[in-house]
C-alpha cells in the first residue's frame, strides 16, 4: 500500500507544491518548433522538462514528497520505478540525508540505473522486465522490509508535483495554448496537469497519448475502470509501459478530450526529429506525444499547442541504435 | 570593417547587455558534473549555454548588437560566421524586422544552415571552407553592398553580450568559483567573459581551450600580436577554426592563467562523455573544454571550476559518427 502524505489532489495542493518548487528545480524553458507550427498551423511550443534536473520531471513529485515524509519523521523508503521516478527519488534523499530503496525491473536503462546508484541509493533489480510485476514485488518487499512505499503516480502529492507545478508553468509560459498533449503512463503528470489545466482553461482540449502496445488508459476507458496492470511489452517507451493508477483514472476519465497512440516505429521517428530540429536528446516515453502530432491525422488544432517533453534519460547504443535509422 | 556600435569594453557596458538580454534570452542553468568533479576532486560545473536560445550563446550578442543598430536607424546588416553568430543574428533580424546577409564558409553545418535560412535570413555561401576566406570576401561584398558589418567577435557590445553576461550569470550561479575553462575562436566570449571575471575575482583562473590545429591564442601569445588568420583545418570544431579577433587578443592576453589544446579524438570523445553523463548534445567547437579537463594532465584546481559549454548545433549524421565510436 502506498504511503500518501496527502487525501486528494486539488488547486491548493498544486499551489503548495509549485511554491515548494521554486529554486529547488529548474523552470524549464518552452521552445517553438517551426516544423511543427507549419505542419499544423498554430504556434507549437515544447515544455523541454527533458532538461529537467536529474533528466525528467520526476524530481519534482520526488522532492515534494520525501520533505513531506521527512517532516513527518521518515528517514528511509522504497518505491518502484522504471527508472526516472526513481532517479528523483535517489536525488532527494540525497539531499535530505534520507535512505531510498529502489526496485526496478530488469528491462531498466543503464542510464538511470547508474544514476540512481551514483546517488547513493539502494537499488534492487527484479527478475521481471515490465513494471506492473516487478512493482507487485517491491510492494511485498518494502512490507517485509517495513518501509513507507512511495507511488510514482498514484498518489495526490506527486501528481500535484509532477504535473500539477508543470502546468503552472506552462499557464504562464503560453498563456493563449488551447491544446496540452502529454504522453500519459500510470498517470501521475497527466492527472495533475489536466486537473489544473481544466480548471484554469475549461475549454481547453487535453490529448493524452499511450504507446499501442501498452494503451491502459485507453483500455480504462473502454472498461469503465482503471487498469492497472498490462502484459509487458519490450519498448524504447519503458516509462509508459503497464497500467493506469487508480487516482490519476479518475481524475483523467473526465479531464481528456482526445487520445492518440503511437507505435515503435513513429517513437522512434520523432526521437531523431528532435534530434534534428531541436538538437535535444528525449527517450522513448517522451516521444509519442511528438509522434502524435507529426501523425497527418492528428487533428487540426484551434489555438497554440504545448507538447510535454518529459525527459532525457536513454543509453547512448540505444540512442545510436535510434539516430542511425533512414527517415 | 566592423561597424561597432561601442567604443570599448567596460564593466558598465556588460551590465547593460546583461540588463538588456533579461526575458530575452534564457538565463541557461548550470549542471553538476559527478564524474569531473570526482576526476578533479572539486564541485565542477557545467555553464549550459549550449541550451540556449538558437543553440548557442552567440544569440546574446547577436540580439543586443541588433537592436542597438536597429536604434541607429540600419534596417538590413551583413555578417560572416561558421553558422552559429549567424543563426543568432537571423533571429535578432526575425525579431526586429531586419534584414540580414550572412557569409557562410562552403563547410557550414547543416543544422546552421537551415536554421538562418529559415529565420528568413540572406545566406550566402564562399567557395572557401575556411573561416578566414570567407571572411576577407564577405567584408568585400558587403562594402559593395553598401551594408554595415557585423563581427561575430571583434566588437566590444558582442564581447559583452556574449562573454559578459554570461560571466554575470555563472558568478551569480556558482559563487566560490575560482577556475573558469572556457573554448576560445575569435574571442567574442572569452574576451569578454575573461574580463568580466578578472574584474570581480581577480584571483581566479581563466583557462582558454583552442583546437590543437588552429591554435590562433596560443601563437598569438607567443607572436606578440593578434594572428588573425590562420590556414583553415578539417574539423567538427568548426567555430573555432580560423584567427583571433584584435580587440579580443588585447583583453585576452593579460587576463588568462592557462592555454590547453585539444585534438579531434579528444573533442569527439568529449561528446560522448556529454552524452553518457548528462544526455546533452553538444557541437565540435564546444567540447575541446570539456576535452581539456577530461585530460589527465589538467592542473589540479584549488576550488570550483566552471566550464562553459558554447553550442548544440551540429547535424544529425556527424553526431551518429562521433556517437557511434568506441572509447
Amino acid at each position: 500500500m502506498s504511503h500518501h502524505t496527502s487525501a486528494s489532489l486539488s488547486l491548493e495542493l498544486i499551489q503548495e507544491a509549485s511554491t515548494f518548487l521554486e529554486g529547488r528545480v529548474r523552470r524549464t524553458p518552452v521552445e517553438r518548433s517551426d516544423d511543427l507550427s507549419q505542419r499544423l498551423g498554430v504556434d507549437v511550443w515544447l515544455k523541454l522538462e527533458n532538461l529537467q534536473l536529474t533528466g525528467s520531471f520526476k524530481v519534482r513529485g520526488a522532492l515534494f514528497v520525501m520533505h513531506r515524509l521527512f517532516d513527518e519523521g521518515i528517514d528511509h523508503v522504497a518505491t518502484c520505478s522504471a527508472g526516472n521516478h526513481g532517479r528523483g527519488v535517489a536525488y532527494a534523499a540525497g539531499k535530505l540525508g534520507m535512505r531510498a530503496t529502489i526496485f526496478v525491473p530488469s528491462s531498466v536503462d543503464k542510464v538511470k540505473l547508474t544514476a540512481m546508484q551514483q546517488a547513493g541509493a539502494d537499488v534492487r533489480r527484479s527478475r521481471y522486465a515490465g513494471y506492473d510485476d516487478t512493482e507487485k514485488w517491491a510492494l511485498e518487499e518494502s512490507e517485509k522490509l517495513g518501509l513507507p512505499f512511495v507511488s510514482a503516480f498514484d498518489d495526490p502529492a506527486v501528481m500535484a508535483a509532477n504535473g500539477g507545478s508543470v502546468a503552472v508553468e506552462v499557464l504562464d509560459q503560453v498563456p493563449d495554448a488551447t491544446t496540452f498533449v502529454m504522453p500519459v503512463g500510470g498517470g501521475g503528470h497527466a492527472g495533475g496537469f489536466a486537473f489544473h489545466v481544466k480548471e484554469k482553461l475549461p475549454a481547453s482540449r487535453i490529448v493524452l497519448c499511450q504507446h499501442e502496445g501498452s494503451a491502459a488508459f485507453l483500455k480504462s476507458m473502454q472498461e469503465g475502470r482503471a487498469v492497472t496492470a498490462m502484459p509487458p511489452i519490450d519498448t524504447l517507451a519503458s516509462g509508459l509501459e503497464g497500467g493506469i493508477g487508480v487516482l490519476p483514472f479518475e481524475i483523467l476519465r473526465t479531464r481528456h478530450d482526445d487520445i492518440r497512440l503511437a507505435d515503435e516505429v513513429a517513437l522512434r521517428r520523432a526521437m531523431r526529429w528532435l534530434i534534428d530540429e531541436h538538437q535535444l536528446i528525449m527517450e522513448g516515453s517522451c516521444a509519442v506525444a511528438i509522434a502524435a502530432c507529426l501523425d497527418p491525422s492528428f487533428p487540426r488544432p484551434d489555438g497554440p499547442v504545448v507538447i510535454f517533453l518529459s525527459g532525457r534519460n536513454i543509453a547512448r547504443n540505444k540512442l545510436v541504435d535510434v539516430m542511425s535509422e533512414m527517415d
